[in-house]
């Protein structure tokens, strides 16, 4: 055992403190890495405060780290110390179902969560990124491209793979006409890389406020969700439709923006059920779906993508003792567009 | 113009009662059909009695027709005097756009309804198969195979479509488990097309009632939906689930039945919007969709793929002057499985 320093929530009502903890000794397939940059996720504030109603403490939350490796196992091959690395948002999986053949262990259950979960031991809890340090096996450790900006590299770990997968799994690209719902976290990432993969990209946002930075982020079109015309100027538009929002909406105006064959994948989970009419999906041969994260293979992909395409998330980079100021203005949605912990400052 | 005869419903709150009405006097391009079998469809009904609050009066209802020709327009050449066809859900759709490329015009505005319609024209209605004889234009007759035997064909038209558009575009085939949801007539024919396509088929109908039915028509499994047990013991098994029930059903609880990537189709259309949670989507993309006939070529496609493998409807012959009385059998789900009036009857 190895101690690591860190900040956690220690209860869903307080804010996050110093914490210190004990990580695993490195075993014959883990990667040790030192932890450069965390961002923050607004599910990390949803646990911290039990606000899904899973949550166990001490919790160090964090799944969108970069660092680089200081150590590995006797029998890791793909990584060496100094290598710039990342770990998304869990640390292990089920390895005997099919899952791994078709890299979908995301959806899978066996899943370890990079924090507020248990190790496959099944009582260990994992601690996650908001810390100096951590342990994890080979097989869950990303390659992080050299030619990109580190700190900024952090948010892909789970924004951009969150975008990625949907928009590969959906067939984004030439010719294709995709919406992004929110300007957000999520939805910024959504609007680089869908660009990037060549299709004609509108953002949906509530207001126009960002509009020049959806522009200049690569959106081909901009608009108010707030303004009823758009509803009626893009009936029938988009191919695939991405919802970023956790907010309850009308999915059925959304639905109207579909072609026949469209669909609208849902990446948030809004608290309560949304009605939907069938007659939005029937007539049309529409689709809702839902797609979260992606799997450890996809993740590289998008790694790799995002080198080729010098693609990183826009981050506003803070100190370790400002994180409870930045969940504040996460909530607010007051962030352009994703808070990097420079763990420097721990 | 040409006197046809038929049965009509003059209003809402009347039986169907016979009718005379002209047609129209044939095209170039038309086909005249002496409709031997007409099909009745619950949305025969629906229509009938205004519940979808579209209708126009007097309205001659159906669209599961088969019969034989009995003149062509001279530049007809697909089919000649004596030829066995059919004719499903509409007789005419918009060209102009892109819908004719990718055969999908049955999404797309501009589509000309069998009945309760008005032609291209944008005035004369359109009277459908509780007649004597049609006249449709060439590209909207479909080929009924020699072999069938002609009076269950009639059904293929709505309700075999209804179900092979779906399972061909979902990719229903050996290796997919598929569920049918209900077992009527539209139900029933899912049975039949899903086992001939290869696939692993379940019903899910409230009772065992028709448990013995489903088997012998090509059911796997049959389970009741009435056992909350069925929805633990099913849970993560499916491919492809069809529901083609229009009651309100919890589609979340059907949802759970589904594996990671698996699509729930929905075929009917429930007067009420159903609460959807993101949580039954996300955490295991699946999808929620809607699908409604097919296109002339799909319609033809499944004429063949049924004579291939001798498919057709299981049916009740019924004199024209029981349609009243088989509504109200429809309405309490009292037939095994589809009605079909015998035209000489008229």
């Amino acid at each position: 055992m190895a101690l690591a320093r860190g900040y956690a929530a220690t209860d869903a009502s307080k804010p996050l403190e110093p914490f210190t903890f004990e990580r695993r000794e490195p075993r014959e397939d883990d990667v040790v890495i030192s932890i450069k940059y965390s961002g923050i996720c607004h599910s990390d504030i949803h646990q911290a405060r039990n606000e899904w109603g899973n949550s166990a403490f001490p919790m160090v939350p964090g799944h969108e780290i970069a660092g680089i490796v200081t150590a590995v196992g006797s029998k890791v091959s793909k990584f060496k110390v100094g290598d710039r690395v990342g770990v998304g948002c869990f640390v292990d999986s089920c390895t005997t179902c099919a899952s791994r053949d078709v890299d979908l262990e995301q959806y899978m259950p066996g899943l370890v969560g990079t924090y507020n979960s248990v190790e496959a031991d099944g009582k260990t809890p994992t601690q996650g990124g908001y810390s100096d340090f951590i342990v994890v096996k080979e097989g869950y450790v990303l390659s992080i491209p050299e030619n990109l900006p580190f700190e900024a590299t952090a948010p892909l770990l789970c924004a951009g793979i969150t975008l990625y997968s949907p928009l590969r799994n959906w067939g984004a690209g030439p010719g294709k006409k995709v919406a992004v719902v929110g300007m957000g976290g999520l939805g910024h990432m959504g609007v680089k890389l869908a660009h990037a993969m060549g299709a004609d990209v509108t953002v949906l946002s509530q207001t126009l406020s960002k509009k020049e930075d959806g522009l200049k982020l690569g959106a081909d079109h901009y608009y108010a969700t707030g303004d009823a015309e758009t509803f009626k100027t893009l009936a029938g538009t988009f191919d695939l439709i991405l919802c970023t929002v956790s907010a309850e909406i009308d999915w059925n105006a959304y639905l109207g923006l579909l072609k026949v064959d469209g669909t609208l994948v849902l990446l948030g989970i809004p608290e309560k059920p949304v009605p939907v009419h069938a007659f939005s999906l029937v007539p049309s041969r529409r689709s809702i779906a839902g797609s979260m994260i992606g799997s450890i293979k996809e993740t590289q992909e998008m790694l790799d993508f995002c080198g080729e395409h010098n693609i990183v998330s826009e981050i506003e980079l803070i100190r370790m003792d400002q994180v409870n100021e930045a969940y504040e203005r996460v909530i607010k949605s007051d962030v352009r567009y994703r808070f990097v912990i420079d763990m420097a400052t721990l």
